[in-house]
């Protein structure tokens, strides 16, 4: 089965070019971390189904790269300084070479793909294309609403809000790494959508322990400044509870901190059992994916991609 | 044939989607004007050659996409506040949307082209996806190269260097236009090869054609402030030429007026010819791109991209 440094070596080679500043800003962000998620949950997929490794390990070198390419352009727009405990690319190269470090990691990413198609019929080429394409429309649309939901009253946002913005922001691509691995495999629709359904409930769980994180992980773990995500606006799952929870005086005091972005809220949050309640909600999520994997045949990489879920939501970073 | 309009239509259909503001903002440069000047050496080249209008149609919608997906991310870079005469797409909608306008019309611009793959064989159109993506990286490249030479020493650039830049920003997408256009109608690689070559080389003489209107064009027929060139510390080959026809104190002068991005030094530059000898050095690509059109079979659709050619070079915007 091939490894993730064999993507990682892919990546490498794709990245290369002149002017250098600029491809060394496009390597940057993925030379400092990242879990590798994405590419690892399509090679297992792709692996639990027979197919072809090298066109695997150029599918999973594309989701990678789209990957970074996303969250080189959302550091900006959210004016994050860290990630991965280093400076953000843009904060590291200036803001113009961040943008088109993204521009080109996006371009690189859909050629990546092209080739990735070498050896499928031209019609499931040309659908495999045209979804990678169009996943990284809907990220682009999720992060709008991410953004555009930091300027509502929080007494307006709720939890249906908040899944079809996660669902968009983050859970589409995993979903989309998981069918793709599935699709080079030349697995049957039925299958490749149950890839694809695994994927969803993994990534919605992801983004949920993800917003835990941001509230009560440990900066040095998480790399990520304390309470970022409370002095960004950031509308989660955890504030919604809360806020369903409290009533009168301790609601206003709450609401009250969260317009001040004031980060002594997290407290308020955690005392009134909002993060517990997330992980219940989150939970839900784990055991769909969990029940999509019961129904594929029996192998060693079902092993891996239920340690990948596993690794995905119960995780300190 | 199909005409221009019917490109607009399809782009209208591509950039729908929620939420709103995404897709407005993502149509907004569109809709304020352009020349559409690659989609119609595509369109024009396509049918010189017999193709299907369908696919050209949708191959001409993907690069006008591509193109105004760059237009965006450079005027964020530059910092430039109108284009068309109107306000730029981040000073009417944030620099954040901007962003993400500028990143949905390259997924979608990916998205279209492998739609208009469909009818080809699989090999050639995992070639032309290749391309179309990488060619989103060269200009990436070109922007990358633009912007470190306006920091670099007016003594140490040089007409090759700037050669090498506009050819990446901008002759690149003019000689993709002409080759896509010629590949889909499936034109022998001899013949394609010569539609990029006529569109590289009207590509250069365009971009000369802009570095001598962002110098002494009417600002209000180009709809870009007066001697924004000079202001941004642009590296052209009229400035190229001033300088090496200048010397001794006359020149210091020059250059003192360039590193302070005093707009008085156009005055300068005029004088001393180099707006003429700029025109020269046009004409010699002017000239290359006629010769190609010479070697084509004669038709109707030949004098059209004769007009095509004309009006990218001698313009007045």
């Amino acid at each position: 089965m091939p490894g993730i440094e064999d993507v990682e070596r892919e990546i490498k080679i794709v990245l290369r070019g002149e002017p250098e500043i600029l491809f060394d800003a496009a390597n940057y962000l993925i030379s400092t971390g990242g879990k590798r998620l994405r590419p690892r949950l399509l090679l297992s997929f792709n692996d639990a189904l027979g197919g072809n490794h090298e066109q695997a390990i150029k599918a999973a070198a594309s989701i990678e790269m789209l990957h970074n390419f996303t969250l080189i352009h959302d550091d900006i727009m959210d004016k994050d300084e860290t990630r991965h405990g280093v400076p953000t690319t843009h904060v590291k190269y200036g803001e113009a070479i961040a943008i088109l470090a993204g521009d080109v990691l996006q371009s690189q990413s859909q050629m990546e793909m092209a080739r990735a198609t070498e050896g499928l019929p031209k019609s499931k080429a040309r659908h495999l294309l045209e979804r990678h394409a169009y996943v990284s429309t809907e990220i682009a649309r999720g992060q709008t609403l991410d953004m555009t939901f930091e300027n509502l009253p929080y007494e307006k946002f709720n939890s249906k809000l908040y899944y079809s913005m996660i669902k968009l922001k983050t859970a589409v691509l995993f979903s989309h790494a998981c069918w793709v691995g599935a699709y080079l495999a030349d697995a049957s629709s039925s299958l490749a959508n149950k890839a694809a359904i695994f994927g969803l409930n993994l990534g919605m769980a992801f983004q949920m322990a993800d917003d835990i994180l941001g509230l009560v992980g440990d900066p040095s773990i998480t790399g990520k400044p304390v309470g970022s995500d409370v002095r960004n606006g950031k509308r989660t799952m955890p504030i919604i509870i809360a806020l369903s929870k409290l009533s009168g005086e301790k609601r206003l005091k709450v609401l009250n901190k969260l317009k001040k972005e004031d980060t002594s809220v997290i407290g308020d949050i955690v005392e009134i059992g909002a993060i517990n309640d997330t992980k219940l909600l989150m939970n839900q999520f784990y055991q769909k994916a969990e029940s999509v994997l019961s129904e594929l045949p029996k192998s060693t990489h079902i092993e891996d991609l239920r340690a990948l879920l596993s690794s995905s939501v119960v995780r300190e970073k």
